[in-house]
C-alpha cells in the first residue's frame, strides 16, 4: 500500500519509527492548502541519513500539521561518489543543471569560477532548495551536498589524487567518452563542465598538467552547458555508475 | 581565418559559391541591428544540404542586406539515423528537449501523443524555429526533421521493422542502457520517452508485444522527461553514435 503514496517530503531532522515530525511552513502549506490533506492521510518522508518512512497526519491547525512517523519503507542507500563541477550560467539553465544533476545521482555539486564564469548569479541557498525538491521528486534517499563557489585554480590546487576529474574539452583533444570512462582506475569521480565560451587557454593548459584530470570529448557538435552536464553525468552512470 | 567567424546562420535555400544570398527579416535584423555588421563583414551560412560557406555582406539597407557567398568551408555531413519520440511537456521543458535533442544529433523529432500527453501545447512551427537556432549554435550541418504529432498507437502500427525503438521504462523492467545499446543489431534507432506520469499500462503492454521495441532502464531514480531525453540520447551517441 505504501507504494501508492506519491507525496514525498524531506525532513531536515533525523527520523525514526514512532516519533512525531513537524513539516516546515512551506511543507505544511503544500500538504494542507495545495493538496488539502486531512487527519489520517499518509505521506512519505526521508531524512537523507536513515532511509524513507511512511507517516500519517495526526493533528493539524490552519497553518501547521503533525506527522506521526510509522514504519520504515526503504533502507538508506547512497548514490555513487560522483561530483559535479559546473560554471554557473543563466538562471533557468542553472535550474536545469541542478535538478538534472540531482536526478542523475551526483553526491556533491561545486559551483566553479572560471575565467568566463558569470559570477554574480551564484546563489547557493537557491541551489539547496532546488536539490531538495529534485530529491523529493526523483525518489533519491540521500541529498547531494552543495559547496560554496570556488575558483577552478583553487580547486585544482587542493584536489585529492584518488579522484579522477573528467573535464569536457570542446577543442577536440579529449578522448571519446565511452573509452575514457571504461578505463576509470578509481571509483571516485568528478565531472567538470566549463562556462559558455569554454575554458580559457590558460585553464586548459593547467588542466592538462594534472595527472588526475582526463580530457573528454562529447563529439563535434558544441553542446550548451546544461546539455553537456546531463550528457556527461548520464554516460558516467551508464558506464561506471549505478545504472549498470 | 574562417575559424574565427562565430556568426552562423541557416539558409532555407540551397547555397553555392558566388551566388548572392538574402537573409530573412529576422536574420537581417540580427546582423544589422543587434550585431551592427557593416559591408565587408563576414559570416558563415549553411543550408542543410551542401555544407557550410563563408559569406560577405556586400550591400545593406536599413532593414535588409545581401550576402555574397564565397568559398565552402565545410563539406556536408549528416548526423546518425537517430529519431526522438517524446511526449510534449510544459513549454520551457519542451524547449530544453528540442534544443538538447538537436545538439545531441537526432535526425528526426516526432511529438508523440500518449494517454497522459498534454496535447494542447504542441506547436511544431515553434519547434522548427528552435531546431534551426540550435543547429546554428551547435555547428550542425544538417537540420533535424520535425514530424506532425502522432499517436503512439499509430506510430507503432506503421513502424518499420529495421529500426529499433528503445523506450525508457520507469517500471524497472528494462535492460541496463549500456548493455541494450551495445547489442544493437541495426544502425537505425529511435528513442521514446514517455510523458510526466509515465506510460499507461496498456501502452507498456503494447510496446512489449513489438519485437522492434526494447525496454531500457535509466536506474532507480525517476528522471523528468527532459533529463531522460538528454540521458538516453547521450548514451546512444557515446555507445552507438558519432561520439565514438
Amino acid at each position: 500500500m505504501s507504494k501508492n503514496i506519491k507525496i514525498r517530503l524531506f525532513s531536515a531532522t533525523p527520523l525514526s519509527a514512532d516519533i512525531e515530525w513537524l513539516p516546515n511552513d512551506a511543507q505544511s502549506h503544500y500538504l494542507l492548502n495545495v493538496l488539502r490533506l486531512k487527519i489520517g492521510d499518509e505521506i512519505k518522508v526521508f531524512d537523507g541519513q536513515n532511509g524513507e518512512y511512511v507517516g500519517k497526519i495526526v493533528s493539524l491547525s490552519k497553518k501547521n500539521c503533525t506527522v506521526k512517523i510509522l514504519q520504515k519503507v526503504r533502507d538508506m542507500k547512497y548514490c555513487p561518489d560522483l561530483w559535479l563541477l559546473f560554471a554557473p550560467v543563466k538562471k533557468d539553465k542553472t535550474d536545469f543543471i541542478i535538478a538534472g544533476a540531482t536526478e542523475l545521482g551526483v553526491s556533491k555539486i561545486i559551483p566553479t569560477l572560471t575565467k568566463r564564469t558569470i559570477t554574480e548569479r551564484i546563489k547557493t541557498e537557491r541551489y539547496e532548495a532546488q536539490v531538495i525538491e529534485a530529491c523529493e521528486q526523483c525518489r533519491r534517499l540521500d541529498v547531494p551536498q552543495i559547496s560554496d563557489p570556488q575558483s577552478l585554480e583553487k580547486i585544482l590546487e587542493t584536489w585529492s589524487q584518488d579522484r579522477i576529474l573528467y573535464f569536457m574539452d570542446e577543442t577536440g583533444n579529449g578522448g571519446d567518452i565511452q573509452t575514457v570512462f571504461k578505463n576509470a582506475s578509481t571509483a571516485k569521480a568528478a565531472i567538470l563542465v566549463g562556462p559558455e565560451g569554454g575554458f580559457s587557454d590558460e585553464e586548459l593548459q593547467l588542466l592538462r598538467q594534472k595527472n588526475f584530470a582526463k580530457a573528454v570529448s562529447l563529439g563535434e557538435r558544441i553542446l550548451r552547458a546544461e546539455t553537456a552536464v546531463h550528457a556527461a553525468l548520464s554516460c558516467w552512470q551508464a558506464i561506471c555508475g549505478d545504472w549498470k
